[in-house]
């Protein structure tokens, strides 16, 4: 029976996370345990990629990211890469903060169908990328469900002095990203358009698809941007580079201007686009699923952070509160991101 | 396409974590990170009902429970109430190791056209099970999903030397209960035959509902036991009474008997079962969703314990190896639960 009560879709992601924070403030306990065991308690961890747990020293990092077969895993994505990919999301979140991965416990929902054969696979996967990034499997559980369905969280630890968190761009700080953007875009539109016949550098397509399909996670580079203690904020992009910038000026109250003739864009990218009729714009800066951290950085400090980890300024931090891209054309648009939507050009200036 | 490959319905759910807990084994980081930064790491705790971190002379607990709509939750059971469970079942696991709350996540797998109001009150549920048991909603995250999917992660902490493991049950202790078994399975049974008149003392009718839809966590009790030192072993029972024994005898390497008529069973059970043509004893023991605590005592500890906690005393720990259950006519049946499935009586000795 259709309403007109309004419905969660009218909100999107980004407002329903908004109205879980807002609500959340009620829930900080008030038990003198609390005051005792910790020292210091962060609830602000709530916008950032992870909770945070103050310990000595250190901060424990805990994140938990949900992953559903319809939405999260491209067709084609065997169960291997499934496994896999359920434990880089969740690395992908430490490497924001800048933690060195301690473990992960994976909650699996899964068909009763499901062959025997895939679920040992989709352990394989899990277990490989345990074995990559050196964590252990500290637990898991297994449930019925329709679709395959995993929830894994994962467990790090950073020094407080160290941790890398959304808020604290400021005003001048250069803007970089670790690696290319719109690769896993480009990837997913050639596993879905395989029955065209495509003409492209097979290695360059292999390239692309392997992004989409098997992700890695910045952990190395974000542990070395951590300790370089040359960044002021950093977050990952798998939500796409546009949402994130919009976390990070809301976060750091600043804005930031980036060059459209600075993103990594391998050619590939452009190849994809123009054969699929899209943008290669948009698959670098809104469609997500590029596993690299955006950050921002101390001027003076850039060159010494490109000595240690590989990364590729784009822009820099303003004081506007917006978002405003210089296009090739060296006009300035401001750009709008509500989350997965498409980004919206609302105003353009010359 | 039907194929002749096993699939894992065949297996169940006890033995697809087995073969997760052997394969998992490879993935104890090697790294000297852990052993400078943890001084002890646990892997066994994979078999308990939450990991261990090791951290001075606290574990810091972590468990994570993901809850499907069809399964997980009754039908009836309204958008709050659903909200408070998905926090509640990962407090069970917290409570079975004598752990004290700190904090949940919360990720969420949602309809699109689940009504605002909807989402609303289920985190108003989330919000209220987190200030009934004085804990932190660390974080969290929403996705698009067919169903209602939940998957909480709870962090508690508990003194290296009370926590309460599956392993530690030794020949001679007593086995206990914190409370009524079956009343939830009574409940769901109210619940599904709505349509059926039924005459029943609307006060225990609505015990026995409000079991099934608004369960509590054992958190206070807990404590207390992990506090006293009298308890060797522990669990919840919400996969069933069963199936918690068998583990405990698995990780204990001992037996156990318990008695028919010490089970503490209320007569709505028993009327409900007459109802409905259900064994009143498998809803006690097989059915599940009791949110109670399973333990064993040291026999010459139980007094002092009974003064702290409501327990009831049913059975011992034997060197068995097995499951009895001495009947009410005084028979031995040696049962076998494997997990989720119904009781099997596979011998009977007078």
């Amino acid at each position: 029976m259709p309403s007109n009560k309004p419905n969660i879709s009218e909100l999107g992601e980004k407002k329903l996370i908004e109205r879980l924070l807002s609500r959340s403030h009620n829930s900080i306990p008030n038990s003198p345990f609390f005051k005792t065991f910790f020292d210091e308690f962060s609830l602000k961890s709530l916008e950032d990629d992870a909770a945070l747990l103050s310990i000595g020293d250190n901060y424990l990092v805990v994140t938990s990211d949900l992953l559903l077969e319809p939405s999260h895993f491209p067709p084609l994505m065997n169960a291997r890469e499934i496994g896999k990919k359920s434990v880089i999301v969740n690395l992908s979140d430490l490497a924001a903060m800048g933690a060195r991965p301690i473990g992960i416990i994976m909650s699996m929902g899964l068909p009763p169908d499901l062959p025997l054969e895939d679920f040992d696979s989709l352990l394989e996967g899990i277990l490989e990328a345990c074995d990559d990034y050196d964590l252990a499997l500290l637990g898991g559980d297994t449930n019925q469900a329709d679709d395959i369905t995993l929830c894994g969280t994962a467990i790090g630890i950073v020094d407080k002095n160290k941790v890398l968190m959304k808020s604290g761009a400021q005003k001048g700080d250069l803007v970089a990203v670790t690696g290319d953007l719109g690769l896993a875009a480009a990837g997913l539109e050639l596993i879905l358009g395989t029955s065209i016949s495509i003409d492209l550098n097979p290695l360059e397509k292999e390239e692309a698809i392997k992004h989409a399909l098997r992700p890695r996670a910045r952990v190395e580079e974000g542990l070395m941007i951590a300790s370089s203690g040359a960044a002021t904020s950093a977050t990952d992009i798998t939500d796409g580079l546009l949402s994130e910038m919009g976390e990070i000026t809301k976060a750091s109250k600043v804005g930031i201007r980036f060059y459209e003739n600075k993103l990594p864009i391998q050619p590939i990218v452009n190849k994809v686009a123009s054969i699929f009729s899209k943008s290669s714009l948009e698959m670098a800066i809104s469609y997500g699923e590029d596993f690299e951290l955006l950050l921002t950085i101390k001027k003076d400090e850039v060159k010494s952070l490109k000595n240690l980890v590989a990364i590729q300024i784009i822009g820099e931090v303003t004081d506007s509160g917006r978002i405003e891209m210089i296009n090739k054309d060296g006009n300035t648009n401001i750009l709008v991101s509500k989350g997965y939507e498409h980004l919206k050009i609302i105003n353009k200036e010359k």
